[in-house]
């Protein structure tokens, strides 16, 4: 197999773009994309490295699904709407099957969220991928880290913790990439959540989505807020599939410490908060795990009582 | 040596931000920007892996450098304005001295031309750089691949194959990181061609930068361009660093197919041609290697005679 850097981008990575807003994409030095006026351009990137943020192995859908997710995650967490994507890949050799799968999980996802890939670069080397997405957000409602307030809500969108059990049951061998198990698919292909981002705008007081654990994740809006917060234990979302495969310590665990379910921790006033449920309705499942305080850090509560619990977020070079 | 991810965003990778359209920089889970209306967005991103862009060992200085110089390289092949970076930084482990040095490398280039580090991702696993630079341009006056006819001239700035020479010195053993070599500087530390690039807004046809060798670039320009091209070897330019180094048939190869000095390759209707050189003055060499022609691939010419040379550019899976 001799296909070139070149014939690689032009087979797999050269789907025509659908946006008008795209002036030019992939195959000249840069893209030229156009921003709507009034709206301010928000910019992420995030790496996935094999053996560390994906398992060797891992099938190349879930790769190319992950590595975009993990973005527009990002982009959610800002209350922003998605546009462009640039990916950088590094891969040891050029497997046709896996750039092929690779790139059918990048621009599934893609499609889905109405995002083009417009540029990007592509090496040899270890299997590392880079995407940066684009989007853009309405000057002034875009949500950050850094607005929670002493008594408001602490709140958790759908059910965290699912990734990494999932992770957990491959990594022991309790499962295969080829499982249905749910828990196993929730780590392979789990959701982005840019419409509960889109809801937040204008309502939430701080947002971040949940990368490295909810408490390190809760510290880190806790110290950019200058706050502190208390969360309660016995309120954390344990999904019943979660619930039905390990004991409740495990599952507290997983929910507390686990990353990359790319769910939604926020903080919104109480008087506002009944609102935005009821907007919701039934499309996310909120859990109102806690509150924030005047302070420093984060305080686990069980039945009112400071726990401690061990972990608290991941961190690469810890 | 126990310092952690965010210690080490915070530590290295968190210079205030000088630019106002910076809404919010590094440390939120996105940046957000103000593209100036009327303004097309300049996306572009390159990824350098240790072993493949830049040899094992090299000085962080020159990477961070790097990095960044090659993707302010294609924002002036469009003849943008650069204004924001984003950072993807895979490393082995978090030594302070390297990160020191490599965020020194990175921030001096970016003051240089007034760009702000805006976000980006810190991970541990095997060294590789991914930089996103930002731009803008305004719409209508970027510089594409596309734009080339027959009878326009074909030019290229400065002193390729320095870099590559360079590089060789350094291979073989004949010279040191240390050395102060002009040649050896110029593979650690080639200089972006922006001042160039805004220069050929609305004059040149077409541009790209020179990052996979002359030859192979000035065929996709003519690919891109729906043309062919010759040139004359005899027309090369070839520094005197250069020749006083090695014989003539190894700088035409180093010329040809050396990449990563930065340059840029252009065409322009030979009418356009005078205003241009003396709008530039003496501030940038200018070899007029060529001229477009109809039909496909580029020719290589010896006193008008096609000449067959190897080599081409370089392709990282070929």
């Amino acid at each position: 197999m001799t296909l070139g850097e070149f014939d690689l981008i032009a087979r797999y990575f050269s789907r025509p773009c659908r946006r008008r807003d795209v002036l030019l994409g992939v195959g000249d030095d840069a893209a030229l994309l156009e921003v709507p006026a009034g709206q301010a351009l928000v910019a992420a990137t995030d790496t996935l490295v094999e053996g560390r943020h994906f398992l060797p192995g891992a099938p190349a859908r879930s790769v190319g699904h992950q590595a975009l997710a993990v973005n527009l995650s990002d982009l959610a967490a800002m209350g922003a709407e998605p546009a462009w994507a640039l990916l950088s890949l590094s891969l040891p050799e050029a497997s046709e099957t896996w750039l092929q799968e690779f790139a059918d999980g990048l621009y599934s996802l893609a499609g889905m969220h109405g995002v083009d890939l417009v540029g990007g670069d592509t090496v040899r080397g270890p299997l590392v991928v880079t995407i940066e997405v684009l989007g853009f957000v309405e000057v002034g409602s875009a949500l950050k880290r850094s607005g929670a307030r002493p008594g408001d809500l602490v709140f958790v969108s759908g059910w965290p913790g699912e990734s990494a059990a999932g992770l957990e049951l491959l990594s022991s061998g309790a499962a295969t990439f080829a499982s249905d198990d749910p828990l196993v698919r929730r780590h392979l292909f789990a959701t982005p959540r840019l419409e509960l981002g889109r809801a937040l705008r204008g309502r939430a007081s701080a947002a971040m989505d949940v990368s490295d654990g909810l408490l390190g994740d809760l510290r880190k809006l806790c110290a950019a807020s200058g706050g502190g917060a208390g969360i309660d234990l016995d309120a954390l979302p344990v999904s019943s599939r979660l619930a039905s495969r390990f004991p409740r310590a495990r599952c507290e665990s997983f929910v507390l410490d686990g990353g990359d379910d790319y769910e939604l921790l926020f903080t919104i006033a109480p008087d506002e908060a009944p609102q935005l449920v009821s907007a919701l309705g039934a499309s996310v499942e909120l859990a109102r795990i806690g509150e924030i305080r005047g302070g420093r850090g984060v305080q686990c509560l069980r039945a009112g009582v400071e726990v401690v619990v061990d972990g608290g977020g991941f961190d690469h070079f810890a």
